[in-house]
């Protein structure tokens, strides 16, 4: 069966493909699965129907049969358990992975979405500028961590895992920033991500949303 | 073979449970498996040692034999895949609870951290008090739709799991304000957390660390 995932109707940063079904996207392209894409606008969202998809009126959601799960974390780890090639065999590396996909969203993400929401919810305000830095301050801190630990490694614990993918699209996240290009082992890890040919086909499908040339759903 | 944590040797939160140790004790607790915890000062979480381990210099850290882990989501997911009493046995359910376990870090947990952030960081700022209703209106804004989604129900979908484990965790570090309050049913779930015996005896062992009167690092 073809899961569906839900996907903005109008992407809101202009297929740059930093929304989180861009993620989804990317695991199913690294395993191969087939996938089907619903479009949903940004008021349809609060509706009672996607609510009951989504408690908390987000994308991506993802229906195969019965089972409708949301949380992107949640979606990539699932095709990933059920697929190969975004998990180890081995049973240590297999939860090191995981550990990095949690390490991705729980440690590094918040501080970069608060970024974001700094932007949307402060930016009239008098000491924007003053909190941006205090921001940019925590994320730097846990940039620098990251840098060290990854060093002069490919990825962050031997081969391409859903841990990568998980930390390369949060970093994207800073793609209007300056900060992740000081530290360079960080950039071209993230450009190591994007250079993947999974990478490139999800970006396109999403890309082809936005710019209105998306003729088929499936993929 | 029993795992080792590491946890905080100088609570910072006087033993309230907090600190992320307490999550994997608990899951420990629930699933009846024992567990030795190292205790860390602050100034060695920075060290060589401890960043070996755990990138971030957090606590806490899962050793097992050569298999080391951080990030107490991960350490949860790998406790609760390794024995019974926190993941269902029926796929689908099983997905959802892991679902939860992402929604409580990724959606719920990061507004909440920032809260407590905004005390750390800016309480000394002209802006602080302004700026913490933006904060406290966007905690209230997970939380009416966790309380729209939980309803009558007992747990988040179905028997207690990891995901709910997880949820409390994440709603028990609003203990020092009155948000939680305001949603009668967010608040008598996680009074229910608290009343189960894994708990319990989580937070027991956490607290003898601040009053001085563990004498076993052995559960």
């Amino acid at each position: 069966m073809t899961p569906t995932i839900t996907a903005f109707e109008q992407s809101p940063d202009r297929g740059q493909g930093l929304a989180r079904d861009m993620t989804a996207r990317w695991a199913f392209e690294e395993v191969g699965q087939r996938y089907d894409v619903r479009l949903v606008s940004f008021s349809a969202l609060k509706n009672d129907a996607h609510r009951a998809l989504q408690p908390f009126g987000q994308i991506p959601t993802y229906e195969e049969g019965d089972l409708v799960l949301f949380e992107s974390g949640a979606i990539v780890l699932h095709i990933a358990e059920r697929h190969a090639g975004l998990l180890p065999d081995d049973a240590n590396a297999r939860a090191r992975a995981i550990t990095w996909m949690f390490a991705a969203l729980s440690t590094v993400e918040p501080v970069i979405v608060q970024r974001e929401t700094s932007f949307y919810l402060e930016r009239d305000k008098a000491w924007h500028e003053e909190r941006l830095l205090i921001v940019e301050d925590r994320i730097r801190s846990r940039l620098v961590e990251l840098s060290v630990r990854l060093g002069d490694s490919e990825w962050l614990d031997g081969t391409f895992s859903a841990g990568d993918l998980m930390m390369v699209q949060v970093l994207r996240r800073l793609g209007s920033s300056n900060i992740l290009g000081e530290y360079p082992n960080l950039s071209a890890y993230v450009a190591r991500g994007e250079a993947r040919q999974a990478f490139k086909r999800a970006f396109a499908d999403q890309l082809a949303i936005f710019t209105g040339s998306a003729t088929d759903r499936s993929h």
